[in-house]
């Protein structure tokens, strides 16, 4: 009854298999070699134009890495208050890029557009004291399961262009959001108006595999050198080359990505038909928020169920009485049927 | 014939396989479970002390987070004009920690105690100007494969500590000088007055494997807010735990960095004994630096052999002529006695 | 009728006065002088103990390298959201101390003890992906010209200790709120638990004289490399040394910010009294805040008389009509009744 | 007998008179005034093109701030082993601009065409293990007292040009290297290819007024972010306005370099005809370095004589004698004829 977070599984086999097939022979260090090649191809495939991809080694560096390229001082970043950048990256973020992050609001753990465009507007052009807008940065899916409706995106992304700010996107969770969305890698990135994505393979079947895809691959020599500079130039790139190989291969990742969906839709369902339970907002992804009663939540732990409570954020409807608590339960590729139907047996 | 770097090579069968018997089941993430632990103890068991070791994605991370420990304002590292840290890594150490990199000569790739004292003396107590020394960094095994022996880390070591300076070794071939030392981890380290370790796995037989070592474990707490901070704090950390388990039993790592310093024994006893070579100097380790004839490494090169040109450092003895070149050729667990026979033959 | 700010006016005359004294002869240079020295004596008279004094150039930089004595990867200062540092100082604070602010809310610009407490158990020990909170700063007399009573400041400090934060205060109008306040240096700072003073002496009648006052003398050598390193360290300091020999002699600092505050006063007394003008809150320094009608707002500018429009925070209880405004009007050294008279004689 | 350094003067009447006719009336704060923009102008007229200026609080923020407008991760700077900028600002310009500094010898204290050559050889395109090359940096006059030939400079120019590097003045003593190369400050900079030049005045008769002077002005706007970034905005701005106006009127700042130079003129040919003492090398601008007898420079020391002794750096041909010490003196617009008699009679 793993459902603490979807980092804690392994490895899907095929990824396991892949690595350990990539592992005899001499292949070109610090990503120059055929299989980064390779991968690095099939990143542009998928996402229908070239783009440049570099292997970085977390999701914060992703994220990190990715703001650096709008670096500047006095320069602020836009994301929502519970955003992973603001919330549990220790300030990496800043560090990497020298940005402030200036919060904005909006429900379901999305950034609302008016809200954007008036902290926008605080910040007047030449006004030094302030600073300067260089970037927005959304998560897909958010930190809390939702999904940006591709129109919701559309209009950030425009909203971003009027001022010239560069538009990342955080995909620890790209797959999950991809399938729910049923649309195309393009369409939810670059059409949209997408600068940088980090694109994040580990919670999703991989070991170590997170990358910094650019849209725009004449910027590529530029990140080489944040990329290195950051010490995220991996010597045997290859390890992380292969993995991404085996995930993008016969649809690997969306599959998995499927599976974990369903598991979260079957656990929201399953956990909607019980009194001892209701769904703080209806999960979009792989993300399950219930809330339960603090003893039944206590229960379930020490039966060895592994979830975490959430802090209550402000943005749904819904109150919480004194003896509820929000909590978290996080699928995957590798949680089976059973799990949920285990965990249900002890709310029954 | 792989001589470019022993990064070009992959993982060991072994390293390969614990990752794959790794790869199912949950473990708890960001470091904290059981595997993660096991290996965390089998290091304290290596270096005969409680040690505190945090896994990191590369060596430029192991060198400038191990730095950043000593990072203060106005801070400077002493290292080799040579050094990993000065040369190769992006100004990587400098942005981690804050501080500026003062070399400091010496023959054979290694400081020299009196320059050493030396440039210590050229910070007096509080002058702002200048800056205040807070650190020594040496490397073991150095760039150029040769070996600090115990008594001259003990020197160094005994004026870090005069001088309040923090010492760090940069392990990225630290098994390999252990080997060839015949001493025991403790005695090359801490018993000499280290610090801090970036000890190296992936050179070595695994595919992604470094750690920074700690030797006073109080520091831990404070080390992994750095960590952190550094983006570096692997989320499905057991996939680095896997390796090192595999390399740190039966000996693997001993083995892997024997049979590296044998091939390259091999390797340079028979360039010696050929007219159209000779060493720049006596290999220690796992690198061998011949001088050859411009048109004969283009020849090799030509026939596919791989290795790079090196460029001419001023601390040996034997002048290089207009039509010579110094070259590096690096061997590793994966060298085989008939790569090094293939080479020769078309040296012959 | 010069309202826009307080340092818009010039220097006093006998700050200008004791400059060109100054001007003839030789003294050592960068800080080490005898000039140097019997101010920062004076300094710890007027402390009541020996404290470390440093010049700087700006309050940015006061504050900045203020908050760089509290300077952690990971780590978070508390702060009002209207704080200078957080809004006016273009991220400078976090540049020179790598910390992130995170913003405090409470009525009239004073964070509340109660937010405080709860913004502080969102880090729970050693959690490093949220950060750890290293210092609280605050603002006194604060952005909107209210004031921090001794036993606010008190309960503050005491938050602070208990959570091992260092505490820093942004006087940048640190006389307008000592004489408001009618207490001593000692009472307002120290005894109360502060770590850091920002003490500004331009706004008040200097040319350019702030510093930063350390109230633990012991971290003197420390912060001098932050000094240094920050760009701070001026070569003919006595020029900063010689304004506030000045600025602390016979009082004049305290005559220049009871002149200022009774400006104000008498700008809020009779503003009151009109039926075109209400005030948002009760000035306690040198800054009134009245609403206006947009009209007659912009009849006044056109007039010639210089203050500011205000964006309307959330901690007042009055509600704005949409053709009003929020207007700031700050009074100085330089201020005379007449230039109050011929404001209002405008709003007549 | 004050020939420590020409910062231990105090500053020129006519500044210390302009400054204290500026203390009354009011102006706009942050250099929005009138008088910053005369003053602007005034150096664009001195220029003879039009030039962004800033004032900051030192030369070292002169320095770190120009060398900001070419902060690229990985980037490099060239600079002379003993320039400034790496031998007494405590790590600044690396702080501020993310830079590392690469030395490139040169005798006589000026950077080597030759050298600079190779240095810039040994950084590939796009090889990020080193990084790369984006800015030179020298120093006009040097530490040494010498100056750059017009040939020299256009020499180190090209060079800067073909490889795409931003050319970097510290020019701290600008105007005794321009009165005794008797050329224009157009000749001296931007004719000769350079981009920012840190335009210094405390040394030669202001309080504090130092400037960076961008030649491409349509950089302004972004270096007011790295400006007020880096805490150097100044509030009362017109303090520093005032102090340049009076040093850019009736050629006051050439008057004076004028008159330091003749000083140091005057010492070297004294020194030089005394059996007790001789020149390292000629002085060209304001500072002469003689070779003294270890006792007799005691001897000076003891009589009151402020100079520093002065570490021997290897671009000279003569040898000094264990008995002896290279010592430096420095004359400035406050330098009298008598002082120098003074000396001499202690020497005689």
């Amino acid at each position: 009854m793993f459902f603490a977070s979807d980092n804690w599984a392994g490895a899907h086999p095929a990824v396991a298999k892949a690595l350990g097939e990539a592992a005899a022979g001499f292949d070109p260090a610090y990503g120059s070699g055929d299989w980064d090649k390779r991968v690095s191809q099939r990143f542009s495939e998928i996402f229908e134009r070239e783009v440049a991809v570099f292997f970085v080694s977390t999701g914060t560096a992703a994220n990190s890495l990715s703001l650096s390229m709008a670096g500047r001082p006095g320069g602020v970043v836009f994301c929502h208050p519970e955003a992973h950048i603001r919330e549990d990256e220790c300030g990496a973020p800043e560090f990497f890029s020298g940005l402030r992050l200036h919060p904005v609001d909006g429900v379901l753990g999305k950034i609302d557009a008016d809200a954007l465009s008036k902290a926008i507007d605080r910040y007047p052009p030449c006004f030094v004291h302030g600073g300067r807008p260089v970037a927005l940065s959304i998560t897909q899916a958010t930190e809390i399961g939702t999904l940006y409706a591709l129109d919701e995106i559309d209009a950030l992304g425009r909203l971003a262009k009027q001022s010239n700010l560069m538009l990342h996107m955080d995909g620890a969770r790209f797959a999950n959001a991809l399938v729910a969305l049923d649309c195309s890698p393009a369409d939810m990135t670059w059409r949209r108006g997408l600068d940088m994505l980090s694109f994040g393979g580990t919670k999703n079947g991989c070991w170590c595999a997170e990358a910094v895809v650019l849209f725009d691959p004449s910027r590529a020599e530029e990140f080489a050198f944040h990329h290195k500079r950051g010490a995220q130039l991996f010597s045997k790139s290859r390890f992380v080359a292969a993995q991404f190989e085996a995930y993008l291969t016969d649809d690997l990742w969306l599959e998995n990505a499927r599976h974990a969906n369903a598991m979260a839709s079957l656990l929201a369902d399953r956990l909607s038909s019980l009194p001892t339970a209701r769904l703080a907002w209806k999960p979009q992804a792989n993300e399950v928020f219930p809330i339960l009663k603090k003893h039944t939540a206590a229960r379930l732990q020490a039966e060895g169920a592994k979830f975490y409570d959430w802090p209550a954020p402000g943005w749904y409807g819904q109150p919480i009485d004194d003896d509820e608590m929000l909590c978290r339960f996080v699928t995957s590729f590798a949680t089976r049927e059973e799990d949920i139907s285990q965990l249900l047996s002890l709310l029954g």
